[in-house]
């Protein structure tokens, strides 16, 4: 039997309908707060990515070369590709420009849980100028895309990573040393940062004093003991965010992001309801264009890792609505046929979800397939109630029958 | 500059939200005819097209080998993911199992105008029984999505590759002649064809009036010449299609489809608005699931090309609506800036598409921004109007004026 490839995965009726569901209503959102979506193509020039990250992350990517011999390759993420796509043919637009995406990634890696080779990206970005207004308006975006959601326990952190650099730069740290130190310190890995700073010529005092300060989370007051440009961009951000009605956010100054191209704002959304790979968002302000030829522009954004944050609503026991089969409808006869179809018709064109028997099964193999798919209703056309321009409406749920004029059906239905 | 990859694309706002629509549509349509969502990866193992179509189809599409060495490509079209998701995990589902898709395709050629190495599909499969109510359901369906794109000109072709078949094989022809001849008869290349047919054995007198049967088109009454199953197959098929209202569609034993999983009922749909290129639709019944390594099951399905029908709708002049920034709020100091935030925090909540400055513009310089991004209303939060619980909305078309209470506004601008 042939198999799906490994690490990725099909969905069925019942799951692509929660997927869907949850994908418009993300779309919903990033609308109301004028966003607008873009969307760029699944493979890419690996270059694009080796730019941006660096020739590590071929490793982990889906690269290879096509017939012509250009090295090209599945994204692994969405934002290098959205900002080549400004940096080719958006730049005349007006600012700021907001911009937002939905659609596969992928990573080569060994499958784990909750972790698949194909995976899903909702994000967004802007593009505008470097002000608290515009950082607060990406992490308000995804604030609120959470909340809609409906998940219950989920956390928003913000820190700023201009204040760990400007610290580490003062302690004497290059910046090659710089991007090496930082990601240790993004997964928290001390005993492992320890030595890197020594090795960079940072003082036993300095560094604890760093280290401390990557632990400092709580509300904007945590912020009291700092000075400077980053402080004040921050509290800013959270004035924003407050009088957007924000204020499940805490500052947490250990929001490193690990990557040489985030500049200033940095901020994560995690999912307790996930355990240990609990991150569900990622983000901040960024400086990418340039590295792809473009003008240097501000810019901010974020990603929402749409199969983790399923998996969290699916853990709080959050559903979404199902569509079922409104009308089922079954002739009791061949004659009766014709009139079925067109009634069937008639319901779809009104867009009641409708369907009729394909199989040409009897009345009660058609109603046991009718209880299997969950119809809500069976219509029953029958020759009698023809004669008076009706059909028989049975409830599958109570049994219930009640006669209905044909032309009422879709208005009953409807409703 | 880092370019896009060759023969791709990226879709800016407008045309995204063109795009959204019609898919969503496309979507909506379906699922009123009881037709459910599945989604497949984006790569398969190359075996599965090879199963399918043959070996020269590795040729035609991106196929590379992972890192695991493993051949897999990205998928040059859906029904063969579809029919392998049903294989794996679908079989227990109850019949019929109508499933329907949309997503990107991939095939390497030399791009031209209107085909593209990355393009996209929408398309439904039907797994049940060999019945005409099957096959009507699967042509009403794609002639349903058709005409609700609001496509003007259009053409359904129905046709039956049984007759050829039968009349190939009764004249001679072996199963392995028998696929070569079809596919030069499915492209009218009668030149080409006739050769192949001597060579095959068959008589000239029976070529030329095989010839003749694939240049029959027009209403069901030109059937009548023929008999058999595969006739009376049509003819209710096609009644089964009068029943549900669909009476612009006609017959053409022309319509081959070249495949050799395509068994019975065979069918398209054409644009005349893209000229020589103009199929945008192409579907039939199908024997597939025992390649796969499943049952033998029937089934009859379409695709969709949906760059296709989007084009043909372009050319016709047909648009889509488009959401506007329905309300750009604009504080008149400082002071406002806060109440101005809450303002279109309250509106996104309601659904409202609203907006503010993000740059720190003056007054001047927002309302020329508001006006450069189609925005309908200002909404100018002034200090007087405040202390009236108040602000004035500026409607961006006429310029007119007009105090409204803040608590009123969202209904305001829902209407």
């Amino acid at each position: 039997m042939i198999q799906r490839p490994r690490g990725t995965r099909d969905f069925a009726p019942d799951e692509m309908e929660t997927r869907r569901y949850f994908e418009s209503l993300m779309r919903d959102v990033a609308r109301t707060h004028g966003f607008r979506e873009v969307s760029t193509p699944i493979f890419e020039t690996t270059d694009l990515f080796v730019v941006k990250s660096g020739p590590g992350i071929v490793e982990e990517m889906y690269a290879f070369k096509d017939k012509g011999d250009r090295e090209i390759c599945l994204r692994p993420e969405l934002t290098a590709p959205v900002i080549r796509f400004f940096v080719n043919d958006l730049t005349t637009y007006p600012r700021p420009l907001k911009m937002f995406y939905f659609g596969q990634c992928f990573r080569y890696e060994r499958p784990q849980s909750g972790r698949y080779r194909e995976f899903f990206q909702f994000g967004a970005e802007l593009i505008g100028a470097p002000t608290p207004e515009s950082d607060a308006e990406v992490i308000g975006l995804a604030a609120s895309i959470i909340k809609r959601t409906g998940l219950k326990d989920y956390h928003i952190r913000v820190g700023h990573i201009g204040i760990l650099r400007s610290m580490l730069a003062s302690a004497g740290a290059k910046p090659d040393d710089m991007l090496r130190i930082l990601q240790k310190l993004d997964k928290k890995l001390y005993d492992e940062a320890r030595p890197l700073m020594r090795e960079a010529g940072i003082s036993d005092d300095d560094t604890e004093n760093i280290i401390r300060i990557t632990q400092i989370t709580g509300p904007m007051s945590v912020l009291n003991e700092f000075s400077g440009e980053a402080k004040e961009h921050l509290e800013q951000v959270f004035s924003v965010l407050h009088a957007y009605g924000f204020d499940n956010v805490s500052v947490d100054l250990g929001v490193v992001r690990g990557l040489a191209y985030y500049t200033g704002m940095v901020f994560e959304a995690d999912a307790p309801a996930l355990g240990a790979e609990k991150q569900i968002c990622g983000g901040g302000s960024y400086s990418l264009s340039e590295l792809f030829g473009g003008e240097k522009v501000f810019s901010s954004g974020f990603g929402i890792g749409f199969d983790r944050i399923l998996l969290a609503l699916q853990r709080e026991g959050t559903t979404s609505p199902k569509t079922c089969i409104q009308a089922y409808v079954v002739p009791v006869n061949e004659k009766m046929r014709e009139r079925a179809l067109s009634i069937v018709a008639d319901l779809r064109g009104s867009g009641i979800v409708a369907d009729i028997d394909l199989m040409r099964r009897n009345m009660a193999r058609n109603l046991k397939y009718a209880d299997s798919i969950g119809a809500r209703y069976a219509i029953v056309v029958g020759e009698k109630e023809a004669e008076i321009d009706s059909v028989t409406l049975r409830d599958m749920v109570t049994g219930e029958q009640t006669l209905v004029r044909t032309s009422n059906l879709a208005n009953f239905l409807g409703k």
